[in-house]
């Protein structure tokens, strides 16, 4: 056995200058962990003058991330690049084949191309590690694949994206619209200066393809995946679901369910008295149904340097004690449900011109798709010359509600884009 | 690589059988999470006639717990036979000395014995697993040896006893009384006949220990633990910890100080916007504070037959895939500090006859033990013949408030045990 585990780190961005951070700051309390001594032997940055406050004097450092790949003395190569495909893929798929194991944060790469890598780091009995993927440093892969390991699973829902978690927390705790918190949120460094994958939801929707692979399908499928985003929430629906009882949180759910499999991420409307509800600011959270063991929780920061450093170190702290495990742990069913199959209780409001005949318009349209409605709330606060509408549903099914929602669009009495809201009654 | 891990079950109680079953109607699974096919090759129990619902047709069933640690077709041996020495310590000792491993839910066996058999279990090059031990199905022995393996731990502290948890739930959610709450957990199957273990904070202690072990200290030290049960807490203080805008929760608390480690099982106030106070039944909550993730959070089910069961096979199928991990992963510290050390905040509810100068009396034997008053809350609602004084306390030595407890019972108009209660300030 050898006592030198060796790593290559590709990428000293915030994460990867954490983990580095805490590989060498720390090497005498891992050593004691794992049994072996790690060992950063290459680096690979776009900036190699940048100070990034961690000592890389004895390091060797390599032009291109390839030439990690290639390098004889690196048995793990840390893959801090991101992105989907690019320098980031090719780098896995070389070092894969080359006989090393592969620790990630990266979930969009892993979202769109985890098939064929876990398949690779298969074939080559290599690991493909991704802890930080999903949820920073809270160590929700490793409860799934092991501590849960003895489970069928029936769900995997929670709050994925810390960015969107801190602006609904700021809309709400202080009445903030969401550009207002958005730009509160870049302020802080919680957001990128293109924060479309954040608040677009598709951030957690490659962190929810990541679960219902591990839990349901063996291989993410991006493709089969709906999401959606926060723009449309305004201050007034943070209003309303106050009114009803209500916090909205942007919501990753998959189901296993008798259709198939079932993943969406939405902002969704959950009961005040919800665990959810008091996941506040940019915490993450994920509840996950176990057919033994219930319903367990898991809390903790989602991002950050040391914290998602955290899960990247021990990642690399179970491959040096020599954990091994299937990338595709179990396959429950490859079977997605078809879009028909979706039922949801749903909250609905409009902008739309205070002019008579505008409620009937609505409500027709509603029932020519079968749309049952529970309750209006016409409250009428006027909003620069539009009032807003505000229904909530009865179970129903959501392709007649998506389908409405296409209709109401071309009401020239509907002014702005109608916020559509999932209504999950969680405990 | 032998395709086969062959398992000897020791008690098919309520845990050993839910194990049992899950092993058996879950084979596929297991086997495709971990590459081998377990087995389960023989069991001994108490009463072999009584109709467990499981099929063990084909198994081996031996006279006594000790063939198990002798037969040569077994390569793990679960011990759930319970208690602190007796046939489950020598059943473990002989089991790991002849080269077997083995997993355990005994917290007893293992905070009293844990240094021993750790230290067996090391010499002999296998595995001693506890999942079971703390927190029935959450993963949280998992969660601190591998997923948080990157921190140095500063705190961990939770809700690990879930018949305590319960009882605080229904003394609170429907003002019973203690010894009513405790009938209703029995009856309910949450309370064993004999609840002292339960209640009296000895169970939190034992997984307390446990949890002191892996983040600090190496090995449990069951000595070293302050533990306090329920019994001085009525219904009166329940309803003071409601105005006062405080729960009453059992928690465990162990932290590495700067004088030491201080580990301490005891009722404690916390603010009911704390996320620990909505925990509730019997449901348990750990935190885990570490340097570089911060505060990761676990919920789930505390106890039960199949969620204890699920650690229970989590940790075979470990040992299935080769994990393998240092008993003693990093000892930070073996200090313990002194109870001089020891500081809190304080609840104290006494019963007092109504007679002129009693105030006086309490007041100056806590002056005298330089414990700071912080309010005085005597609301004077008359329960037979006595009146409650209620104080609370700054931050003050523990030794000086438990000294004076001890003046104040020898007072004549002190009437019945005070009741103490830590105040923890928690988020």
């Amino acid at each position: 056995m050898n006592s030198f585990l060796r790593i290559g780190i590709a990428g000293l961005g915030t994460v990867g200058s954490a983990t580095a951070k805490i590989i060498q700051e720390q090497a005498d309390m891992l050593s004691h962990r794992c049994g072996k001594q790690i060992e950063i032997t290459a680096v690979t940055a776009r900036d190699k003058s940048k100070n990034r406050k961690i000592d890389l004097s004895g390091v060797k450092w390599l032009d291109r991330p390839m030439d990690l790949a290639t390098d004889p003395n690196i048995d793990v190569v840390v893959e801090m690049i991101g992105g989907e495909d690019g320098v980031a893929l090719e780098l896995v798929r070389a070092s894969l084949e080359n006989g090393k194991h592969v620790v990630t944060a990266n979930k969009a790469m892993l979202a769109h191309h985890g098939a064929e890598l876990f398949a690779l780091a298969s074939e080559n009995d290599k690991i493909l590690a991704f802890e930080a993927a999903v949820a920073g440093g809270i160590p929700i892969i490793k409860a799934v694949r092991e501590g849960l390991s003895a489970n069928h699973f029936s769900a995997i829902y929670g709050i994925l994206n810390g960015t969107c978690n801190y602006i609904l927390t700021e809309m709400w705790q202080n009445g903030l619209d969401f550009e207002t918190a958005l730009q509160q949120a870049q302020d802080a460094g919680y957001a990128e200066a293109d924060p479309s994958f954040d608040i677009d939801g598709v951030d957690a929707s490659h962190k929810l393809a990541l679960l219902t692979a591990l839990a349901f399908t063996g291989d993410p499928d991006f493709d089969k995946l709906e999401t959606e985003g926060l723009r449309s929430i305004t201050a007034l629906d943070i209003d309303y679901a106050t009114e009803l009882g209500y916090r909205i949180k942007l919501l990753g759910i998959t189901q296993n369910t008798e259709h198939g499999v079932i993943q969406t991420v939405s902002p969704c409307m959950i009961p005040e008295t919800a665990s959810l509800a008091s996941v506040e600011g940019s915490l993450n959270a994920v509840f996950v149904d176990g057919d033994q063991v219930g319903t367990t929780m898991y809390v903790g920061a989602g991002a950050g340097g040391s914290e998602t450093g955290s899960a990247v170190v021990a990642d690399i702290i179970d491959i040096a004690r020599g954990h091994r495990w299937q990338h595709k742990p179990y396959v429950e069913t490859t079977t997605y449900a078809p879009k028909e199959a979706r039922t949801g209780k749903f909250y609905l409001r409009l902008m739309v011109n205070d002019v008579s005949g505008v409620m009937a318009d609505v409500t027709a349209i509603l029932r020519d798709h079968n749309v049952s409605l529970k309750s209006i709330l016409q409250y009428g606060h006027s909003v620069e010359e539009s009032v807003p509408l505000v229904l909530t549903t009865h179970e129903t099914k959501e392709c007649g509600i998506r389908d409405a929602i296409i209709s109401l669009r071309k009401l020239d009495s509907v002014l702005t884009e109608p916020c559509l809201l999932r209504i999950e009654l969680l405990d």
